[in-house]
């Protein structure tokens, strides 16, 4: 696999201070072909969790030889690693925080090396803005067909992390609230795979939801309902409203489907 | 009119989740040469009426042939309808719920297409997304040439909806706020064609404003004005302040003039 | 220097109205080969001073030859003037209401002029919308080599502005915070040049700090700390936390580093 030219920018760095932009300005002064897309710059601040998911649903969507840059970095400036990684399709780059996490779980990785090499960094090095000065960077000699082992050496024992995966019992499956997106659409880590018997109920939290629905229009303007989300998972919605704020229902709470 | 493959996207996804980002990397798995520009992807959640005018504020500023997506879809996995479709200068893709109302309220549609054809769709239509499974896959085929008709049967019964238009009296407009910028800038429905009198007052709720004003520097700072806003009607401002807070005004309230 | 082809957007236009996609379909309609790279459109509103500094921050990571237009302009209508400016490696075109500040201070400049010609304007001008109407428009001419001089007469009396300096005493530097980023860091106006003595102690409004520190990590989450900034500047920030909310400071609030 060759990259294709396009650059993906996932990160914590919001729209107001610039910080996004100067990563394309850095890229695109090394390479000025470069195509660069924003999964989203505007993650909540330090959120390693949500910008694994996020990734997770999105990367897979881009043309094969796409860079996905992750960025959401407390650790910038520790020695924390910085990780590069090539799967069948694509190459990634983000510290060695678990924000792959997904990446590594659904993927076969061909090689993961640690980025190193300086010739491919900003000459000064600042300690808060990795982002600027070695992920762009990198990111832009890669779409230059630098090959990976070039940027520094293979490593073994980088942060697998850990999926969170629901409890499947007999006739239950006990399952967590993983994301919540902007809609208010509580996402859940208990994927339509694991729904291979009749079901009798769904409870999130404390409210009881009907059947499984297979649109938001299939029932009245502001009731609750489960839905299969566009990942495959179970997400629990409110019609034309936002289930998070009418539920009280936040990251970790409980989601329970149970089955006849 | 040929595609110029531009793609514009419109749309309440937020820039948090990624949704944009995930259609973008559609499109270029389809059309890696396809511009794809966003007019907004922070649109509120499920507010049709905003994008349809701010959809109507931006199409026409693009060059000929650009094909603009307008996803604001409470209606998804139901069977409501999505709608290709072409005027003189431009193409829309858009679900059929009037979102496009002041595209058919400005131009002589030339074809108007429902979307059905599968072999434009991604393999796989989920329930929650068809912006990622439909939309953008649709907008890509079309920015290589696929004409419109190729996506689905011509329909005539579509939503054309209604513009808000102000109460035109002998003395008096009667006119209704309709949007509401990011600045607090309260827009309404009065076009200036319509003051073709000589005014004798202006006032939105319950306060009065002086004459029109050529500028905003025309008044002292936190002063509230009336003037023609960049679209051609009249707003309500205030001078380096925000008009919707300082005055307490909504959508849908009153703004009237009165003649001589 | 001859234009890249790039133009960057620096705004308080916000990211729901479509004003920033606007300004790139204009561009587009009149050289469809540039590529426009958002640096921000969420600047706080007409805050001048917050796109004097991002700009400062970011322009010098772009290609030479970049044109970057900067449009936080609350005089917008009024007879304020619309500068183009030409340093040894950039091109700027922005209200004349000291948002170059920092570039004034930073590069000599080869040449300023007052945009007034308006065959390079759209045609119909707004009162409230330049942005649309003469900015982008310009900047695209600019992007397909019109020379500067071709859009205005030389000027020499625009506003350079003042950039904020801290008081240096003997034994003490008395600072100012001037931007708050988006993880509720505090950047001062300290340079990192100015710490060339062995620092005793450091303090923002009234919370004592240790002394600065190589990266976020070297303290305890949760614990404020000095650190020098990706600009080069003192920056007090919270490990993991919003230095802003948890130390209760502002923009203008006093920093201190008093030496031994």
């Amino acid at each position: 696999m060759q990259p294709n030219g396009i650059i993906t920018l996932l990160t914590d760095f919001g729209d107001v201070d610039g910080f996004a932009g100067i990563m394309k300005g850095v890229i695109l002064s090394i390479n000025d072909k470069a195509k660069i897309v924003d999964i989203s710059n505007s993650l909540p601040s330090q959120d390693i969790e949500a910008g694994s998911l996020v990734l997770d649903n999105s990367y897979r969507f881009f043309p094969k030889g796409t860079i996905h840059v992750a960025v959401v970095d407390p650790g910038v400036g520790s020695d924390r690693r910085i990780l590069a990684v090539q799967t069948k399709d694509y190459f990634f780059i983000a510290p060695d925080n678990q924000i792959l996490k997904h990446i590594f779980y659904n993927n076969e990785t061909l090689t993961v090396v640690e980025v190193l090499n300086k010739t491919y960094f900003l000459d000064e090095i600042s300690r808060t803005f990795h982002g600027r000065d070695i992920f762009a960077p990198v990111a832009a000699h890669m779409s230059l067909g630098v090959p990976l082992t070039e940027f520094g050496p293979e490593v073994a024992d980088f942060n697998r992390g850990e999926i969170s995966q629901p409890v499947i019992l007999a006739k239950k499956i006990i399952g967590k609230i993983i994301h919540i997106d902007k809609f208010g659409n509580l996402i859940t880590d208990i994927s339509a795979k694991m729904l291979n018997k009749q079901i009798f109920s769904i409870s999130a939290g404390s409210t009881s939801l009907p059947e499984f629905v297979d649109s938001y229009a299939h029932v009245a303007l502001g009731t609750p309902l489960a839905i299969i989300g566009s990942s495959g998972f179970v997400e629990i919605s409110v019609r034309n409203g936002n289930a998070c704020e009418q539920l009280s229902l936040h990251r970790g709470d409980i989601v329970q489907v149970e089955f006849k």
